[in-house]
């Protein structure tokens, strides 16, 4: 049992960056997670955890060589990115997606989407109605930010997602992809119809909404109609309700 | 032209108690607001703005008999609930809402949901697809703590909610309204079938979701279906899809 104590032990000093530097998560290769019910959830999937470090007791499972280190609370609370540290912190692996066909499927892409919380809760969302994959933009949110990890309640895990640049994203498009704007505008695209499509969905930045580039894609724009007193929808509530529309209630079919 | 330079200022003692703490706002009977666009939506609406402070410039239409102060930046910062604070402030009087019948329409009952960002966010999507109104049991986020009214996008001033006791609910129940509990086990309830529903929706605690005493009232379940990897969904999430699917896409009406 190896126990830490010191501030600028080696591993806090590497926690402590990966939980304020994105530069940092990208360089290294690894990114921080806080919690025992998120660590349940990674040794469950694929993940690579490489380290965990914890003022608790933390079982792993046999099959698992991660290494565990002990330390006092006030040394998690000393790294964590939390007002009120948990008792565990871990790091894990960033993820390597396969190579995907983008021109099957129901996809999201979120162009810049700034907020942490909405591309976590986006990734949470599509997760729960078997999105295929999401793509973000480079303006977007890290997916790796702390703040991201904690609203995407684990399925940071295990929902795939892939950062593209807009010639990437033009290369699709030319490879036959449907690019679809979610767009506040009134369309000609009622919502009832993008159940089931084969698609990428696009939903757009919290103010600005989608780019004029990105909405040169969209060859289909669709609009989700709200109340004239109400101007706009919360990225993320925009994108569960495309998502329970187009997963055509993953789930429930059985009762349709 | 009033200027106001000290920090102890009565009314900057006054805001800043009104952005920390939900006794004195419910004492005074005021809560605060950040930002000229938000301020603009007050004006629109039926609240009463008390006063303004700002070290910008604003006009007030000359129907609104509200008092403008101005100070430096550096005094708004020193009060703002935010990180980067915007260039104005304002007080408004807490609403005072009108008798309602909860026996006709769709409402939602938030059961102790403790995020004020989600509160925010439920009364921003009810207000887009006309819910008649929200409910919140006592042990909800105060919908005049900063963070709900940020997260409202102005929904504050519009949408109309009521705080209510568990006896009130039960005499609501005994009067003859219709308690619609969503959870997560399997319920008989198809969700397609809530639409148009005269009911009050239940939205959980985020970890613990409808507690005994409020499910206790739930004639009715209704049950959103997720894939298995996938646990639940967030507070906000869950209540705009039921929302979408009750409000019978309101606005949308001559489309289907």
């Amino acid at each position: 049992m190896e126990k830490i104590s010191s501030k600028n032990n080696p591993l806090a000093i590497h926690y402590r960056k990966l939980g304020t530097s994105s530069n940092y998560r990208e360089k290294s290769g690894e990114f921080l997670c806080e919690g025992e019910k998120l660590l349940l959830d990674a040794l469950d999937s694929d993940i690579e955890v490489s380290s965990i470090l914890t003022a608790s007791h933390v079982e792993v499972p046999l099959s698992v060589d991660t290494k565990v280190y002990y330390c006092e609370q006030k040394l998690i609370d000393s790294i964590s990115t939390l007002t009120t540290a948990q008792e565990t912190l871990f790091a894990c692996k960033s993820r390597t997606m396969e190579p995907r066909n983008f021109l099957t499927g129901v996809h999201l892409l979120l162009d810049e989407v700034q907020d942490p919380g909405n591309v976590g809760t986006i990734m949470r969302t599509a997760n729960a109605f078997g999105i295929e994959s999401i793509i973000l933009t480079k303006g977007c949110a890290d997916p790796y930010n702390p703040k991201t990890i904690r609203a995407s309640m684990g399925a940071i895990f295990r929902q795939d997602f892939y950062v593209k640049s807009f010639e990437e994203l033009q290369d699709m498009e030319s490879s036959g992809a449907t690019f679809l704007g979610a767009v506040l505008e009134d369309t000609n695209m009622n919502i009832g119809e993008i159940g089931g499509f084969e698609s990428i969905i696009v939903i757009g930045n919290e103010s600005r909404g989608i780019s004029s580039e990105i909405l040169s894609l969209c060859k289909k724009r669709v609009n989700i109609p709200i109340s004239p007193s109400s101007d706009s929808l919360n990225a993320a509530i925009a994108a569960a309700i495309i998502i329970w529309e187009a997963a055509g209630r993953i789930g429930n079919r059985e009762e349709e």
